[in-house]
């Protein structure tokens, strides 16, 4: 078993950096913040005794050596980046249980045939810079990187210049790297293993997703001397595409979520009627179909609606990725490792997207998940007691040393 | 007659500060730009042999004297602030009208029994720093005086550490003024005199506002792994409420309107649904139980509605006037001005609020109103003709001689 305290140690120290305003973490993608947190990262990776490989990303390598250094490593990762108002948990554990396995090993004195690979996978949040899991799809081959690096946040900052500017870019190739097999642990972000009452989740499936960043334009117009049916008010746009959202949503639940979480009105006046509403939809289903029917309903209905209104709707996809199924083999010994420790176990659809969704594309993946207070996450208020986090890495370590062959 | 060339001249060279991104403007009050403004507009002023006072609100009154300098001024003003995305006559053709007059005057060698002022208010439109016409209602003794200064604007910048900072807080107490009458010069910033091809609007009434501001409270969760029966989205509370005041205002229309012009969305990120949004509520009628029944139709029913969404609901009046009706005296002049011009007019309604609206609870008050392009304001796009503004300026010059008396 893995030593709780150590890792949990480590989580509060990650914590103190980019701290939020309730407890929480502010510590987006390439920000100073990001920049210190890889840092102590380093720090405790390289006393662990591991050598780091950065690439062109900022994928943050950790290569702990193996009895035959030829052959394909087992990796650990996930994401340090978090939410503008995000918890202590949401990636950081994935990255600090990694951490806390090769510390465990060297402890125990193991050796492994493979090598084992700790990751830190940059900007999985996409708040920041949208996609989510960016530079994991990079890696893995399904985002361009000359797209990546272009990626604006709302000031206008450059995905490409804020990674330089931080300090780094390394000069690896992204994806230039083989893979024997990645495991990803993970926060549920979801209220089922907690009310079931259930140890560990061991993750079949994930769910699909379609970002679709949509603009209704109208007229911006005085909200006092405007007669009422001259209006072509977008903020009327917004609120029926709102319920439309919800509505197709709820058609397909529980197979399914919808919901528009980012919001921006212009000219943002009190007296001015919207002249402009952009937002993001987020639409999500671990089946293919039911995913691409709700994208379809939605983007068939959205123009006649607006039109309705006096306003256009145009929209573009600003991140997509299919539901992924992880590797058999491996969900089977992550199954078997939770049963050898003696935790309950339940299988379970990942519900949010995480890098090892794009690492599944190009390696045999798969993700362990731990319960999570209320279901509640992307949210200062998240918690996860410091028993759930160590047996999910307890199940990890065991499944990757059965997997790095000991 | 007035000089329709020199007023058109100022108009574009007060257009040149602060500059919008399509070919508008943005002055916004208390910022550089406005500090700028009122720089050339003082030395406009005082060319044209005007005294300047400035109060502790930062209203500018430029003094032209009059043969017997004890007697109660007549008033001209309006304001130099624009909305972030405003056009160029809204409130500075009032403001340069008046002192067109002053200049006419002068060129004419008239001489008049009172004093003429011609005065900027601060901060009439109120995006920066809400409620609108601010300074003026501290003037007129509705608004405190402290409770204006407090005022933040998004970033948290006051209103009284503004004023200060662009070196605009003069040392007289704002109201400690006699006004014999005041008049405001404005674009309708509405189609019908446009519609009606009509050349000069006699105001009798203003419409009454309350600015309501709103916070609905939900619950901040992952959009991917909430299930959708878990949810409290506050951004559904938004879409709800925004027909609600739709609904209300068509069923008063066109006696009244209603819309939400300001929107902001908390934490604003696209994974995560929204757990707060706060918005601004623009409900405006002549009739003042019209008024009162839309505001209590509202906060009646809001609460309900987003309880059935899991969310909280709170609202705090922001911005509010009563109808104004203008001087039956002064309203009586301007009519006979523009007929005796031989200029078309009509009476109408003003569907914005105006420095007048406030100034009318202490001094007789009257405006006078020109079209603009088809109703179009509070928007970069908003135009109006040279011929339009200066036949305002024209009955603005006959009211105003015939009230200081020559
Ligand atoms: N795990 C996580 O919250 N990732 C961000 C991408 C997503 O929204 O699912
Ligand atoms: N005239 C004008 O647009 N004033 C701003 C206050 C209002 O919204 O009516």
């Amino acid at each position: 078993k893995v030593d709780g305290d150590r890792l949990w140690d480590s989580l509060m120290e990650m914590a103190k950096i980019g701290p939020g305003i309730a407890g929480g973490n502010n510590r987006q993608a390439l920000t100073d913040e990001d920049g210190e947190g890889r840092k102590l990262f380093q720090s405790w990776c390289e006393e662990a005794g591991m050598v780091m490989s950065v690439d062109q990303m900022g994928n943050m390598f950790f290569r702990h050596e193996g009895a035959e250094p030829e052959l394909e490593p087992v990796y650990i990762g996930s994401h340090l980046d978090t939410q503008p108002t995000g918890g202590k948990y949401d990636g950081v554990l994935g990255v600090l249980a990694g951490l806390e396995v090769i510390r465990s090993i060297r402890n125990l004195g193991i050796t492994t045939r493979r090598p084992i690979v700790v990751t830190n996978w940059t900007n999985e949040e996409g708040t920041r810079f949208a996609p989510a899991m960016l530079a994991s799809g990079v890696f893995a081959g399904v985002i361009d990187q000359d797209f990546a690096y272009g990626r604006r946040d709302a000031k206008g900052k450059s995905f490409g210049e804020e990674l330089a500017r931080i300090g780094w870019m390394g000069d690896e190739k992204p994806g230039d790297r083989k893979i024997h097999a990645m495991f990803e642990y993970h926060i549920e972000q979801g209220p089922i293993l907690e009310a079931e009452d259930v140890q560990i989740g061991v993750v079949t499936h994930g769910q699909g997703l379609r970002w679709i960043e949509c603009t209704v334009t109208g007229k911006g117009q005085h909200t006092g001397s405007t007669p009422m049916r001259m209006r072509r008010n977008a903020g009327r746009g917004l609120a029926q595409l709102t319920e439309l959202v919800h509505e197709i949503a709820m058609r397909h639940q529980p197979a399914a979520v919808g919901a528009i979480g980012h919001i921006d009105v212009y000219p943002n006046s009190r007296n001015i009627i919207p002249e402009r509403v952009v937002f993001t939809i987020d639409f999500r289903s671990h089946l293919m179909p039911t995913l691409l029917e709700m994208v379809e309903e939605f983007t068939s209905k959205a123009p006649a609606i607006c039109e309705a209104l006096g306003c256009e709707f145009s929209h573009e996809i600003v991140g997509h990725f299919d539901p992924p199924a992880f590797d058999a083999a491996l969900v089977d010994r992550v199954r078997s490792a939770a049963d050898r420790l003696g935790y309950s176990h339940m299988d379970i659809i990942s519900g949010a997207g995480h890098d090892a969704c794009w690492v599944n594309k190009v390696a045999p993946t798969v993700m362990i998940m731990c319960p999570c207070v209320d279901g509640l996450s992307h949210n200062e208020a998240e918690e996860i007691s410091p028993e759930w986090a160590s047996a999910g890495t307890d199940v990890l370590l065991h499944a990757v040393l059965e997997t790095a062959e000991i």
